[in-house]
């Protein structure tokens, strides 16, 4: 029974205000905590002796604020608290694509390190480097490209501090003024990047296979693009995988307009059902593709190293650029990462990841069936971090956004990733970061809110009243 | 003697290019080794019983290909050889503005490491960080700088990924179309940075005190410039210090005429000789001043890390640019220098190096006053890494610096720093890598091709027809 003091019909504030307080006060003090099943309006109706719809209006508020979320036919739970609490299931929210700091095999890296700075070579590693990259780690990457057949002999290799600044140097060299094609929706960062540089950017619409082609084709014959970005595995944000045939499409529809590819692979070596699929740097005969990778989402995304495969010629303009926008790349990072990959700690890390990440896709897969609202669609990812879910109705995530962070739920809104087409019905559900446990616990939580919305807006009736009281 | 075989008078190639080619073989080998004496031309002249002629122009010709040089009344002398000589030589030249990695203090590094990542917090400093840098870091500096009255309440903190990013973030978020004043000579990092985005660079002189404040007032009321850059301390490449008296004065030129000031002050920490003074930033009582620090040249350049302070808005755009350039700086170079400097090791370190550093800057400026031929110029640093010298007449170091690389001794020719001003006989001397020995050794030899080049060019003798030969 809830420790709900007596009402007083005789204060200022209404009776409903009256509960809402009493109620947001035990949420807030931990003494009401997050997931506890609140009594039904009747029933607490009568246990203090008040008109339900007093009950209801109450509830109502506090819903509106995220402290609680109704779900038909199961009653309603507290969803919010203290600030404490918000601050610990937001920093396992939903809204950033990064592996779990769980996953991390700290004695590993700690190995790794004390063997790196142990070594003879530390000291080249602390003093000045070069614009390329740490020349061992370069030697490493290219020749393990060469074998698996996505370097050619024509190619060469530059460390970038991850992927983003991949893609910064790849504006700065090749996409002045250019009009540039990406993927729609499409990662803030690689829009971002563009978008600043003042170039031209046309959405392509990313189905579940991808990019889609027959847009692609259409886009290029009218836009006449100079670039186009793609990613092939595991898209983010839609966790879309292109198959092997679009692959080879894309590169006939793209090689036909004179169109340079840049191919982000950040998240391929994630895949966790299904076999991984040829690169399309790997199938592109010509070698005229760009290839992106990184460490970040594979190991340790607090150290900064990716790099980039292209033609030999544009390596030299990217590392000149490198150089003036910040000399080299950390190589402390680039010494740990090659150790931790030729020792081959990066590879059994890489199976653990497999595994859990294929726990947690599960996880959020099974989540979305059970409590999303009817009529929601959600991706199937093959791998990655994210899966992309599209809400029934007239739903807009954005606006649900703060409703969802109230009850320590976050997640990234449609229009955050948009390019050409709103879709403010869509939102990106990042779920490597979580474990299986968070993941189910929060996508009920979202599921909760969706369908209340969704009822609300369908009905238009008493929840209306009551977000006026607020 | 020599071990030279006969000449043949018979062959087709001249007698002075078979003596050549012999003693060309017996310096690549080693047989002849660095800084041997060679017998006067007289003498193996008479032993190989050849006119003097036939031998002065096969000197002339391994002079020219820095393999020998001369020294007035000293004879000529063995200043290149095998390639791995020459690589040694080259690992330690005059060109890189970089402490030596014989100075950094491995075992507290390496301690410092295991540190950093046996703390619980290590997990935190592997995930995802934030744009504006680590936050312990950050604090950390942004503390330390409040307490020296260097940063006001007005002020916030951007930790880059080492100042030469500070110089390109701050180019794409005040610098975009602006005419940007400079110092001349300057660092190529500065100057490119700002020319590749199309900037308007001006250059003001720069004096043994630093940037001239006549040109700077005369250039700010024609040019109307919106960015100055400024090094007040032990600037690059002149090593040039402004005294207390100038910085006043030029917050005063630069406040009236509304003109933002970027105070590169990466050298500050290294003052081997005399009171370190105060800095822009602190003297400016407007708190607009910009000033970059960086852990590369008191610590380890290999990791990069720098910081800006200035105006909080200002970091809010900066840090928005950082942001889409790169994400964030590597945390664990961030967390591991955090950890260096709150342990005390790396004021501990920094003692150090300014002892070291002032042995090799009297090493530099005695060898100068020692080798230089009379009538070159030569700055006089307090502190930092680099002196800059003036050759007297018409030498040009850019000419002479395939010469001096063939002796085994590289350097960075004025060209390479100029803005406006070309100033053919200015090159840089870079000692803070180098030991003591290697500064006098290499600038022995510089100074005997400065010498031999200036006799040559006021002889107009016998070495201008052998310089035909070639």
């Amino acid at each position: 029974m809830l420790p709900i003091s007596p009402l007083n019909p005789d204060e200022k504030s209404p009776l409903f205000r009256q509960l809402y307080g009493q109620m947001k006060g035990l949420i807030d003090s931990g003494a009401l905590s997050k997931g506890s099943r609140l009594p039904a309006t009747r029933e607490l109706a009568g246990q203090l002796g008040l008109n339900r719809t007093t009950v209801s209006a109450a509830y109502a508020l506090l819903e509106s604020e995220g402290l609680i979320a109704g779900h038909v036919g199961r009653g309603s739970f507290v969803t919010g608290g203290s600030d404490a609490a918000n601050e610990l299931s937001a920093s396992a929210s939903f809204s950033r694509s990064r592996p779990s700091e769980l996953l991390f095999p700290l004695e590993e890296f700690r190995k790794t390190c004390a063997e790196v700075i142990a070594n003879d070579d530390a000291a080249a590693i602390l003093q000045l480097g070069s614009p390329s990259g740490y020349p061992a780690l370069r030697r490493y990457l290219l020749e393990q490209a060469r074998a698996e057949g996505t370097a050619r002999d024509s190619d060469d290799i530059l460390i970038t501090s991850g992927c983003q600044q991949a893609f910064d140097l790849l504006q700065r060299t090749i996409g002045e003024g250019a009009t540039v094609l990406i993927e729609d929706p499409v990662y803030l960062g690689v829009r971002s990047v563009f978008e600043r540089a003042g170039a031209r950017l046309v959405g392509v619409p990313v189905s579940a296979d991808g990019i889609d082609l027959e847009n692609l084709e259409r886009m290029i014959a009218r836009e006449r693009p100079r670039l186009l970005c793609v990613t092939p595995n595991f898209q983010n944000p839609t966790g879309a995988t292109m198959p092997l045939s679009a692959r080879q499409a894309l590169l006939r529809i793209t090689q036909a307009a004179g169109v340079l590819v840049i191919e982000n692979d950040i998240y391929g070596p994630l895949c966790y059902t299904g076999e991984p699929l040829a690169s399309i740097k790997h199938l592109d005969q010509t070698g005229d593709t760009i290839l992106l990778r990184s460490f970040s989402k594979v190991a340790f995304p607090g150290l900064r190293v990716g790099w980039v495969i292209a033609r030999r010629a544009l390596i030299e303009k990217l590392t000149e650029a490198k150089q003036w926008s910040d000399l080299h790349t950390d190589q402390l990072s680039q010494a740990v990462l090659l150790r931790f990959a030729e020792s081959g700690r990066l590879e059994r890390h890489r199976q653990r990841m497999l595994i859990a990440g294929a726990e947690r896709l599960q996880a959020a897969l099974e989540a979305c069936e059970k409590y999303l609202p009817a009529g929601a669609k959600f991706t199937r990812p093959r791998g990655g971090m994210s899966l992309w879910i599209e809400l029934p109705g007239a739903l807009d995530a954005a606006e649900l956004l703060p409703r969802a962070e109230r009850a320590g739920v976050t997640y990234l809104p449609g229009r955050y990733f948009a390019v050409s087409r709103p879709q403010p019905n869509g939102l990106r559900i990042s779920f490597a970061g979580m474990t299986p446990e968070e993941i189910r616990s929060g996508l009920a939580v979202l599921g909760g809110i969706f369908q209340n919305e969704l009822e609300r807006v369908r009905a238009h009736g008493p929840l209306v009243e009551s977000a006026a009281l607020v």
